[in-house]
């Protein structure tokens, strides 16, 4: 073993600490990473998979047999444990919960209900539990009697015999209050609580709104308590849901890695160059329409780029905002007409700021007024379609429950461009011929 | 006052929660939103403030005189309290400070002395400290003392006479500690610490790579503590930076108010807009050097906007991946080659398969093989541009200094415009005429 792979065997097994490998597997072409991958001792594996994302995680954890997987697997948490264990195949999965305590598989397999996009496949179970009658001072006695606590325990939870949950009890009134009180007299009866079902979209809203470190979880049907979610499993539900809108709007998937091998890449963006494809096509058919216009005049094939171009982006532009407006659970009913309406303007301003504009230096470009009238008009028209299309798309992909970031920029170019040529084609045909 | 005012004052000043009411003015057009916030009583301004985007109540802000300003300044923490005032006009700033208690305005002075996007901009002063030789029986009797402890403390900051930090205390591991044991041998002595000048984007990043709830701020000239940074903080930060590429891409800017008024918008986007003639314009003078070209072989208007836009489409993917990799620190010196290597084949591949269907689908309406050869070689060229400029481009533009967000997206289209049209009409010039 060269002097080299010491070093970096060295560095991989406890130099850096788990976190740093992690990013530096992520930051590392295919090959590399395997390579690395196999420098890790087993006994640290467990840990570096617990930083590595999801999609690169499961890429390691299908190479390895069940025997090391299982060791692995001691390693996690049961909801980290859980969402590495819905992408393995259920043969192995069956091996894995077989070869762990009880109480440790019943509690994976309870996460492994529900979906991975959903509160219950955020939460952990690793609550600390009190009864409501006893004291303070029982309650700071009880918590002594553990080794360590629970990471991100910023709340008791108070529950009934049945497991229903009465209230919380936060660290931080804990410790101010008398000893002698119960728990009662100090619990928190106002607190948000989450039920398993709610999609982690809204998981996020609500720790961003109310400023949460971590939350109950209880089930929808009986109202027992199930687990809690914390910060820093929402912080990525986060990260991913505001990365969502970019990335799809460049036809990207979201668990896309930057590293991912060439044949994988080259098929997921055949697809999305395929439906733009389809695009393209359709605005040749439109300018096609107008092949003895272009034929009689060739100044047109030079200057009708720029009003679809114009169009297009200025219509991304409401694209953009009407789709963060929506993330953010910010445009509805209430304001729909009146965002259609400040667009509307906006774009009619912007469009005879520029028609002007672009029909000047037309004008001395090509010393003819008649295409500067018509372009200044076709650039309007567009720029107004572009403001109506860019508001009233994605707000209606929502409603019929398609992803306005994915299809939208797709057909907002289709309308662009077709807008773009027809009108100033058209109104060439009109006027010109 | 009508009824329906009456029940919307109701709403607003207690039945809704703060958050709910911020909200709500955000998802409101401007009228609405003034309207709103005048029906919202002087004592509840402060809390719907901190949580209104800062945007929005700067704007309020402004209109209030300095008497109401200095009220509602009071139920502020100092962390937002200094965010807000920056953006104030310097007398205003003067009459809130001088209005405080001399501990209050220090802290706030303190704090405006650092940029916002930096960590001292983050950082709040309500740290709990203690000394290394108590016992944690003291500790907790000194707890006990306070009425409340700060939201969000998981940490007590443990320092010497100095104020230097020596360690932190989680409340966890207070909890679970020997009463008689002394704080110096239970304290954590390897912990994250952030000096006051670091990045707001670095501080996230650590945040979520050591799933931080708090950490502790030190000046980085004499180590002293000047107070600690909290999740909550971090948590818009994230927000922010991973939404700011999307809104760069399309010109729009990070504090962007879904609903800003009309003049307001239409003079951000114009400037976009403008930037994007220029593009446009260029591509047209490119495609105008083949005027006699396209004068003889009208086709080739029809079909050279699917050349331009298959380029733009492909560069745009290669771009966001590069574009968050970076923001993500996934990429530098050591893999670029290989991600340049893998774009280029990517590119290639797909340039093959869609040059082909191009082809067919080219020979198939217009009856004419030559032109089909030429838009697959010119479809290859481009998008083999586009996978270099979508790869290189914006690695160097962070070098220079220029966000490759917001100038990537132009430079990029630009590119394909002109290569796309080039190398069409160019091979067409060649081999048709």
């Amino acid at each position: 073993e060269s002097g080299t792979t010491m070093q970096i065997r060295y560095l991989l097994n406890g130099a850096l600490p788990a976190q740093d490998v992690a990013r530096l597997l992520e930051s590392s072409p295919p090959k590399e990473r395997k390579l690395l991958w196999e420098l890790i001792d087993s006994k640290n594996e467990g840990e570096v998979l617990q930083y590595l994302s999801e999609d690169i995680g499961v890429q390691f954890m299908r190479d390895m047999d069940t025997e090391r997987l299982i060791a692995v697997s001691e390693s996690f948490e049961s909801d980290d444990l859980a969402d590495l264990l819905q992408h393995l195949p259920e043969t192995i999965v069956k091996e894995v919960l077989a070869s762990m305590s009880t109480q440790d598989r019943m509690r994976v397999e309870a996460l492994l209900s529900y979906s991975e996009d959903s509160a219950g496949g955020l939460m952990n179970t690793d609550t600390i539990t009190i009864r409501p009658n006893i004291t303070v001072d029982i309650v700071f006695r009880y918590l002594r009697r553990h080794n360590t606590l629970p990471d991100m325990t910023d709340n008791l939870l108070v529950v009934s015999r049945s497991d229903r949950l009465l209230g919380t009890l936060p660290l931080t009134k804990l410790l101010v209050s008398d000893v002698n009180a119960t728990v009662r007299d100090i619990m928190e009866t106002e607190y948000t609580v989450i039920e398993a079902e709610m999609p982690a979209s809204e998981v996020a809203q609500l720790f961003e709104k109310m400023d949460l470190v971590s939350a109950p979880v209880i089930d929808g049907s009986n109202k027992k308590l199930l687990g809690r979610i914390t910060i820093d499993d929402v912080v990525d539900v986060i990260r991913d849901e505001a990365e969502h809108s970019m990335l799809s709007m460049a036809g990207l998937d979201d668990d896309e890695d930057t590293f991912s091998p060439i044949m994988k890449t080259t098929k997921r963006r055949a697809v999305w160059l395929g439906v733009n494809l389809i695009t393209a096509f359709i605005a040749s058919y439109v300018i096609g329409l107008f092949q003895n216009t272009l034929d009689q005049v060739v100044a047109l094939a030079i200057l009708m780029p720029i009003v679809a171009s114009m169009g297009g982006i200025a219509g991304s532009q409401v694209l953009t905002l009407v789709i963060r407006g929506i993330a953010l659970d910010q445009i509805g009913a209430a304001n729909t007409r009146w965002l259609l309406n400040r667009e509307i303007i906006v774009g009619l301003l912007n469009g005879l700021l520029w028609a002007t504009v672009i029909a000047a230096l037309t004008a001395l470009w090509f010393d003819n007024i008649k295409i500067a009238y018509i372009i200044a008009a076709a650039t309007i028209i567009n720029l107004l379609f572009a403001a109506t299309t860019g508001t009233l798309l994605p707000i209606f992909l929502k409603k019929i429950g398609v992803d306005p970031a994915l299809a939208g920029s797709v057909i907002l170019t289709t309308v662009t461009d077709v807008v773009g040529f027809l009108s100033f084609l058209g109104l060439a045909t009109i006027f010109l011929i």
